[in-house]
């Protein structure tokens, strides 16, 4: 291979150009497709003269239709393998943590609403079924799923997350990998890990802000999921992240995209950058004076493919030619993407078979799985005087903005959400739909406000309404993602301004607008009021909390979202989701994880108290559940030994449903100050009225592992308490154990990372 | 010495027990000293039996007069040389921090309101009359001043540290140190540098929560004061920090209390606990399972002392005879004491002469000083139309909680701040003193509300007040220190509860209770209103900003505060306090401080873009001043060399004032993420109308070093630009430089903290 060549497979073009900033650095502005989506024939050969690594979002980015997508696809990777002189196609990569972002992909709950099923299983058939959409299309990459532990609600990505647990991202994370890859290489869709690392905790929640964090903070909280997933997957990519932790740029970081990532834990897949974090060491960091500085950076530190453009990474031809940057690391790079080529069989057949499409882009595809995993995310969170579920006899006021937002329902990085108006789009069932639907007449709606404007005149109306029904539901949350129009023109194409989502981060945790007032307003009626939040992030709504009788959270539900709560509330699915996310008083108690050390744990401000509103793990159901007390094979357990642990639950009451069975450890005396307790293991059961199982849990001594005073990877033998809980706040049964033998200094990925549940 | 000799000098006897948990694990709970002051005989036989190392705040902690306070001293010092077998004299320690904290101490401003004046001549000046007014009790040691770096007001401890910036810190510290120090040790007082490391920026905002940081912002921001502390002063002690930096307790951090600070920085003196914190390590932090532990961990860190009573620290006799802890390391530590104690001249005479206690504390010493610093740190941060200053002929409505709130205008540590009620205090001028003085019955007083309360009865008479007056002046902010009545019980005798000082940390900057409401009901008037800010934190006022024509940040300004804001209020004295932290629009922001790296800096929230309320280094005159350019002395610098800078400064008004000319550098493309910009040098400088002068910066190139990749402390070649301001925000000129030469690895300790400036 040339070296333009192999810099060549270093690099990405996109259906459209992205960015038109410093175009004095830029070689290439051509637009791969023109406005009707069809290919340009003579960009296409400039752009691809030697080949190239990847191909950035065609069916999303470009917003063309499956078949349309496929035969772009099919058409280009042709191109690659006539025209150019290796022949080699490239990698189509999308997005789709909520399903595949482009037109006609099922759209499933947003990341937060996903964790809340705390059901992995459930998120690997969901990333398999996304894995057949990306497939029909050509695709062969995703920029999915988030492995950030989420610990600031003010970062609008929050909502993409699976929660503050790093525990449960790592299984959750884990099993959308699984699903997204499947078994065979050739058939399945690579997975990225991102964002690496720690990105969620951004100075002041603002995305790309600096991390303030120290090692042993960054490895067993941020690090563990990634690591964890690194050894317990095959992901084949890893994205760096865009801020610096401590001053030195993720982007341009050797010690964490190489010495950790490859050296400690046996990565072998390759790396991709976010869009545009390359230019960002230039443009942000302001550590790299040009784009050739910058390149240099990031691929020496072990950053292999810049994404989305040709950009930075074009200079590395110059820079090798010149003695900057040795072509051993340019080799080291493209093999690494060259190997994922062969490894998905690129090189015999692009993988492109648009007859696929229409099995897998059906209206109907997918769509019950979507409604299934919409209830079961949908958490409960408050239900005074069992107010829910309601009878269906009702009649219903249906009031708020988000009772009939239909691209207000989904998470960021879904296409209809950026592109409400495309005609492509699938049909998306609001709250509303699904209650008149099953209501007809007995539902009376008024929007009563929109989610950020400032108009109260709409709120008598929903008052009246209220007041004349048997029960008012207010839908009230916040909006992500900035819609677009179709051609990309007309920023804001809906009223409601995104508080949620990537660059939406925000200053205050409240519901925005005038909602609260509506809220308030609704409550002062002698109807019972229930509140559903939908929303994919935490809000502090203590007020809510302390008059409305029953509260509910339903996340970002997806394309089924109103089917999913109007099930829960009609008390067809008993509601079973729990927060993956501690829920603060107010923005100014930031941070609520429930896994702090002691004393920021037991430490309070003068006013509001060191509790969250909320806890990790909470979420009501419409039955009971008992826990009898825990019973441990061995209360000794060597350092290499493994912790036996099982509970029954019994569901005492009237109606079937899931229990969340969650088990955490705390250690007595560690020789660190250490997180009060940590989840270790967890359990969805589903019991009849009635019914028990038994749920066992096996977890490995190394899970207790965490970093001495000197960094060491240690098992430390002394008394430890192993505690079931329905939440981190509600431990109902514990038992006492030792571990015995003496400190055990483990290597590094020598340890277990997930333990073993069963249930009888 | 025998083994409990030696461990007796590592622990202190306070007036009266402190803290009477764990009764269990405490063999002494005598009180030293009965209710009317007198030694208890019996008890100091057995608390004194083997010496002690120090004397807990005996006149502060004791509640006794001066007079008293020596008498007792001397008395106990005169029984450890007559009654114990080596004779050894004890320190008597005291805190110190706006001026003495016990009874008929002058009270100056809070640390925040000292850091306003942006004057370190002053500071010392002020501490130097502090020590006299300590040595005059016996006393020798104080645990002041803060070297904590603020930047996150929501932390009640934010008032008494000398604001966000490490230089201006350091050097506002270094000040406060030599002036209690003195030249002669004999006659000086031990100052404690606190609270090591990183207090400031715990997680939450909380006391003594987890604190999240990496190395490099450690070492960079949060240690770099007291590095410089210790480089450029003789201080003789430090004290730890209550909580643990990413996991490690400050208590047991034998990297940060010995490989840091003794082993790279030098350190040569001792290191005193932070009362309580050694059973913390069992009570907290959980990671020592008895107080035996703790003191071991402890102690074996480089904790010398143990404060304030006889604790943890007594079991080490037990821990060396169980062979559990090396003598050793009890004679290393207890070595250190006697040194202090030698070079204190302890060993011939302790140093107490009651004959001079009437000199140091009759009412009017160091009044005048206390005045000046009052009035100095006074800071203007709004002054439309020029409505300040006032005539002195109108009629002044004098309104608001702090407007004549004598014990809620200083700081917590300040004496009277707690005990409101005792005799012994000296007179506090408040505000309503001050006007009422000046303008005689051209005042109408009207409170309004209080501080926290809820109740707005009173408002209505504060705008009818207002109405009927030429002019408003709303005295508004929070209170700090709980206040005790004399006898330690009553806690909250005054009305307000403190949200403001240690222990009261909040989740949100508005003024507390009602004020808010006061303030736009009054501002409602056609009467032009001042809001004058009593509170020694930053308050997230935007309404203010936005509404009210002038607004003054008092700070907390002590006893002479009153004068000092009425001479700022009618002219007298020309404002000349400067920001030493970002006001940030709103608790959300956070963190603001000025010296953000490049990302954290521009990215912005939704609503709330990234620039502070007010920027660090803001407030404005009466007067105005203009700068020519900044002139260098070459634009060329070694690694070894030294930028020369000057700029010349014109008072171009008609008042006479003082400007604070600040000097910032900021590098151009260094390999690391950094600051945006930082203060390497600032001068007070006093200009007559008309009047220019010439400020003259030195800056060593060695003061632009950081921390490369390898924690290398590295001065980079390259350019540079040096920005001078009248605050951080307000930069007037600046000029380039370029840093020429390689690379260069300062050894530790080798660098230069300080800036040489000179006016003429």
């Amino acid at each position: 291979m040339t070296l333009e060549e192999k810099v060549a497979q270093l690099q990405s073009v996109p259906p459209r150009w992205m960015d038109v900033e410093d175009e004095s650095e830029m070689t290439a502005k051509a637009q791969l497709l023109d406005e009707d989506g069809n290919i340009n024939s003579d960009n296409a050969a400039d752009l691809l003269e030697d080949g190239i690594g990847h191909f950035t979002r065609l069916g999303g980015g470009g917003s063309l239709a499956p078949q349309e997508a496929a035969d772009v696809t099919e058409a280009l990777q042709e191109h690659l393998i006539e025209e150019t002189r290796l022949g080699i196609p490239a990698i189509p990569h999308e997005e789709c943590l909520s399903g595949y972002m482009g037109p006609k992909g099922t759209t499933y709950p947003q990341g937060m609403g996903i964790a809340s099923t705390w059901d992995p299983d459930a998120v690997e058939e969901m990333s398999t079924q996304i894995r057949e959409q990306l497939r029909a299309i050509g695709a062969h990459h995703a920029l999915s799923p988030l492995f950030d532990v989420a610990r600031d609600p003010r970062w609008g990505r929050t909502e993409e997350t699976f929660g503050e647990d790093p525990y449960l991202v790592a299984k959750m994370g884990s099993a959308f990998v699984d699903g997204l890859q499947g078994d065979d290489p050739e058939e399945g869709i690579s997975a990225t890990l991102k964002h690496f690392a720690a990105h969620a905790v951004c100075e002041g929640g603002k995305n790309r802000s600096t991390v303030q964090l120290g090692e042993r903070e960054l490895r067993e909280v941020h690090l563990f999921p990634f690591e964890a997933a690194v050894q317990e997957t095959d992901a084949d990519s890893v994205m760096n992240a865009y801020h610096d932790i401590d001053g030195v740029p993720c982007t341009s970081d050797e010690w964490l995209l190489t010495d950790v990532l490859r050296g400690e834990w046996g990565f072998d897949g390759n790396v991709v950058s976010d869009y545009f974090s390359v230019r960002l060491l230039k443009d942000e960091h302001q550590v790299a004076p040009t784009i050739y500085d910058a390149a240099i950076q990031a691929v020496e530190a072990g950053l292999d493919v810049e994404l989305p453009q040709i950009k930075a990474y074009q200079h590395l031809v110059e820079a090798v030619e010149n003695g900057d940057v040795a072509e051993e690391t340019i080799d080291t790079a493209a093999r690494r993407v060259l190997k994922q080529k062969i490894e998905k069989g690129l090189l015999e057949d692009p993988g492109v078979d648009p007859d696929r499409v229409e099995e897998a882009f059906g209206p109907e595809k997918n769509r019950e799985y979507a409604r299934k995993l919409a209830r079961e995310s949908v958490t409960l969170l408050k239900n005074d005087d069992d107010l829910l579920p309601l009878e269906g006899e009702e009649s219903v006021a249906v009031l708020g903005p988000k009772a009939d937002a239909p691209s207000g329902q989904l998470g960021d990085y879904a296409y209809a959400a950026h592109y409400p108006e495309a005609e492509v789009n699938r049909e998306i069932v609001t709250p509303l739909d699904a209650m008149q639907d099953r209501l007809g007449d007995d539902v009376e709606y008024v929007e009563g406000c929109t989610t950020t404007g400032p108009d109260t005149d709409e709120i008598d109306a929903a008052v009246d309404a209220a007041a004349e029904a048997d029960v008012a539901v207010a839908f009230v949350g916040t909006r992500s993602a900035i819609a677009l129009s179709d051609d990309d023109e007309g920023i804001e194409q809906v009223p409601d301004l995104p508080t949620s989502g990537e660059g939406a981060d925000v200053t205050d945790l409240e519901l925005p607008g005038v909602q609260q007032e509506l809220v308030e307003a609704v409550n002062d009626t002698d109807t019972p009021l229930v509140v559903v939040q939908v929303s994919g992030k935490a809000h502090s709504i203590e007020w809510i909390d302390q008059h409305v009788p029953a509260v509910l959270h339903a996340w970002l539900p997806g394309e089924e979202g109103g089917n999913g709560i109007a099930d829960v509330l009609l008390g067809e699915h008993n509601p079973s989701g729990r927060l993956p996310i501690s829920v603060p008083k107010d923005v100014g108690q930031l941070p609520v994880y429930y896994s702090r050390r002691p004393n920021s744990r037991n430490e309070r401000h003068v006013y509001v108290d060191e509790d969250p509103l909320y806890s990790f793990g909470h979420g009501l159901s419409y039955t009971d559940f008992e826990y009898s007390d825990v019973s441990l094979a061995s209360e000794e357990v060597p350092t290499t030994g493994t912790i036996e642990a099982s509970v029954t639950v019994e569901n005492t009451g009237d109606v079937a449903g899931h229990e969340v069975v969650q088990v955490y450890t705390h250690q007595r005396w560690p020789s660190q100050a250490r997180p009060v307790q940590e989840l270790r293991a967890f359990e969805r059961v589903h019991l009849e009225p009635g019914e028990s199982a038994t749920v066992t849990a096996e977890i490995s001594a190394t899970q207790l592992a965490f970093h001495d005073h000197d960094m060491n990877l240690v098992v430390e033998p002394g008394e430890y308490e192993l505690r079931v809980g329905s939440s981190a706040a509600d431990i109902e049964a514990a038992a006492d154990f030792e571990v015995v033998g003496d400190t055990r200094k483990l290597a590094r990925s020598s340890r277990a990372y997930f333990s073993e549940t069963d249930v009888e």
